[in-house]
């Protein structure tokens, strides 16, 4: 067994406590050694939560630490971009959370710079992880379907984040969506060439006052012929919604949500049970461990991310071709949007 | 309680003897005097088999027959719209099995001799009064989910048709998504305004030989701001798929498969049931009974019945519109279609 | 194929009305010629509602039609032995509703003059012929789940009967149980040996007061060595709940109950879907048709029926077996009950 | 918030090392201090791999030691007793593995110790804080079902132990039924007052050739009125199989089993989905985590523990009147048992 990955962690908020619990905590082969944040207090905290050796507000010590072998980026995503350059320049591994960056070029830049210092990279698409995701890709590409013929993917909010947010999140198909193009890609297994998206302000009025919509039902057709379609929607009243169907020429495999138990109450009005899970860090905890695990051991081994810098830009094109569908009520294809 | 409802019944087919079984059998205020049928064997065997009085090659037969009431129709659907004017002149209340015709201007017709007559005439969109739709539909109604917001329907066959039958079948459009389409409608309670739909040849290349597609997803646009999507195969291998789902402001509402048995057994393998009823007679036999039982009952207590020429005319004029979405790759508004 | 069989019902009531329906519409081999009842009025109902050519208020009108080859008895308990007596002397086959009496040596001496008459007798015991507990068994029986080891049943009525006829009913355990008994052998096939009954009155103290009770919980020890357990109540407020199990050296089958829908909401207390069906007449309608259709087939083929007088007679010393359990509180062997 | 605890781990065995793991880095308020075991480089490595300061071979350096307030107990079956003494005399609060003992005087030994103490000590049915069964427990408890009437538990192990194992075991009753009598008494809320048990070796011969059966279908009658029933296999080929159901007056609840995934397959043959988890430190891992913090939480805020001495004494009775009910074939009252 070759020895543990040190690791440094760039952003100490939510998602950066959540990856350095699991790396601290959950994952014996990785040595969590520094911890920055720009906010030092919330630097100390972590560290001191979570038994890290050195706190720092400032991510330069992690870039400059001769120790540190890959970096964990939390931080928030304008820094992404420029943070993967100074990671690479400095021959770090890079583990970042999603997206890249709004920018195309400057995603091309990023990852013309992790290709020039050839350390690897690996975007946050946690969902890959997710037990249940993974299965149904498992399922696919071992061809317990047949030829994928359609794709369902369900994927609704239990609630819309604050209007300020909103604001400046790129829009649905930016924000939320993201997540479900690179599911698409990850169960069909091919690209995606075009995108029909169709949607509407039904929710909340004040999400369209700031020029997003909240309800999206969004087709994809992809290179080797399948059709796929998502449904979007910022708010399910019944909690988090995460759905996926993969229908093929052998068959159809689909994975439903996840619970918080398998009790299941008749009385004499109805049979029932409780919602399903409410809170991503909740559905998803699985899937931040496995996705992390997955990087350390690709590091220490030495074999290529199962996430890549390309998986991370795809998505973004795809949130824009469906961004200009919708705008231009017709279906666009990929190949028309280009950086900037 | 209001005398038995005296009916003939023209074409002994296959789906002919399914009513002719329920009008005979299930539905006691029906009183079924008559088939007619262009093959005279079929005509005499249908009366032998469900204890009809009188069989007869000639349906004009029936039309003169003073004592009928009302008429079921179910000769092939180049016969629809003709019989149906010649129904309505003769005073008859008319069951039509659908499509009414592929024909808009034919379809107008019909439907204003039928006005003229002031006959009722209800369209046979079995599914309306299948158990699981129709609960759903109820639900929806009754306010459970509130606003609607997305609507899915999957629509799978277990294997395609000749391709005989293929070829005349209007394309799967008008043949299969037509179901589809009308329970969209049914379902949200809204009329849809536009229409894009993707689509592929998936399943068989023969299909796409004779100018079909197999394999299709479709998104409809309401005129409330709901969307819907379809998605429709000619093949499931694992039988016969029908499931809708509605989202909605206040919660949703999925109807799943019926199954043979509830039997689940859990081996050194894995868990596993028998696959979902495989034909559509079975799946469906109890709403070809409510729909008939429905319509008996208008005719008796003189209301209007559940499924009209309009909902019959609607579907068809959808179907269109998909085609053409389909070839011009756009989304296409029902106001686009127009009678030739 | 062969002619029809000609029947005739003795017994209009609730029980006899849904054979008469089914003989007459639903199984086309069958014609149902005569039905009497000792109140005419019954019979000339039944008669007239499902096209009976002859109502009669004496059932020797029955017996002694030489048309008639087979009888369905349907009338109340207390005539069933004697009836088969007389059924079985006119040469006629017969089905008769369980149970065949509560005094065993009436039993033997009713088998024995079907015996001696070589006419079939098949018992009412519906269940055997319900989807559900059918696919159980014939999962079984071809060792899809290996060799047996434990069964569970579960059978729960919706309601208490009226306390008039909990006098008369024999008690639970021949009232209730008795279809879990008959269930339990079909399932497991092997002959029960051994019964330990634990009960109570948790329902409704005024069945203790007529001296029964309302709930029990039954071990079964079979010949084969396996082990069942059966658990009763008078009352499960959510609907009629029969559902079973069956674990063996190879894995388990399991059958859950029927409901009216498969629709489910999930709003924002809860995920709800309807209750069970509630009424046994609708649970197992399916049953009552095919388990007539087997008797009437059989007759037809002169095949052996699939349940025999014997099936009708050991369910009955299970009972009575049980009721000295739950009086002596200890397993009580079978060999124990004895004719009278 | 009070200070954390300062917690001793004996025994760094397979349940050992669990804790350890969970004291270490899934429970805040745990400081784990230290770790021992007789094997010596059982007690290093697993203060290696959980960061715990000190390994020692000598569990009285954890009694010596002042600063541990809590000692966790993960030893052999029969050193739990004397432990449980030493530590009550040191001053220590104590979370013993279960059972105690198999001898009901040295469970009483160590309960008068623990008690003369005032010390708390918590008993290891971790299963009371599985997500699934303490639902059930919380509606339960919550009057969701009414008054309990009927109890079942399915409780069936993926395979065997050892032969070595079993020998040594206890019997089915103590070894394996002993969680399932918690249960019983966790849900039903009430005493068990009688016990009757049926079973056989049906598995494998080799577990009856050691005086043990393998097999067994239990009959619990409670105090309150209420009946239980638990049946029990040492091999369920599908994997583990934990399931409970509680019918009461008002309406029941049932808890399924947990699965590794949601994905289900349909295709050409059946549908089907991965076995449910087989190993329990996998069905069971939040359970472990939840009783350790339950423990951690009632030492820091000076509460009563939510599984006490009394509640690991019980089962004990319950399962030597489970073995003398089998051996004797008659309901056995717990009031027989008595200490040796």
């Amino acid at each position: 067994m070759s020895s543990k990955v040190n690791v440094g962690l760039i952003g100490a908020g939510r998602i950066g406590r959540l990856h350095a619990e699991h790396l601290a905590f959950r994952i014996p082969q990785a040595e969590l050694l520094v911890v920055s944040d720009i906010v030092p207090q919330a630097a100390q905290r972590c560290a001191a939560d979570f038994s890290i050796p050195t706190a720092t507000p400032d991510h330069r010590a992690v870039m400059e630490d001769g120790a540190i072998e890959a970096v964990v980026i939390c931080s928030s995503t304008d820094t992404h971009a420029a943070l993967i350059e100074e990671a690479a320049a400095a021959g770090k591994h890079i583990f970042c959370e999603k997206p890249i960056d709004f920018d195309l070029a400057r995603i091309d830049r990023a990852l013309a710079a992790v290709e020039r210092a050839g350390v690897k990279l690996q975007i946050g698409f946690n969902r890959r992880f997710d037990p249940n995701f993974k299965r149904v890709h498992d399922l696919v590409a071992e061809g317990a379907i047949g030829e994928v013929h359609i794709l369902r993917i369900t994927s609704r909010d239990p609630a819309p984040p604050p209007i300020e947010y909103v604001k400046v999140s790129g829009g649905i198909f930016l924000d939320m969506t993201i997540h479900d193009f690179d599911m698409a890609r990850y169960l069909v297994g091919s690209e995606v060439e075009e995108i029909y998206a169709a949607g509407g302000v039904m929710v909340d009025p004040a999400i369209g006052a700031v020029g997003d919509i909240d309800t999206a039902v969004i087709t994809l057709r992809f290179a080797d012929g399948a059709i796929g379609t998502i449904d979007n929607s910022r708010q399910a009243v019944y909690g988090y919604d995460q759905r996926v169907e993969v229908f093929g020429s052998a068959g159809a495999v689909v994975a439903d949500n996840d619970y918080p138990s398998t009790a299941v109450v008749s009385d004499a009005q109805r049979v029932h049970r409780d919602l399903p899970l409410n809170f991503f860090m909740e559905r998803y905890v699985d899937s931040y461990v496995a996705e992390m695990e997955a990087f350390i051991q690709c590091v220490q081994e030495d074999r290529p991310v199962p996430v890549t810098g390309m998986d991370g830009r795809v998505p973004v094109v795809m949130g824009y071709a469906a961004r200009r569908s919708y705008e231009e009520n017709r279906p666009v294809k990929l190949s028309e949007i280009a950086p900037a």
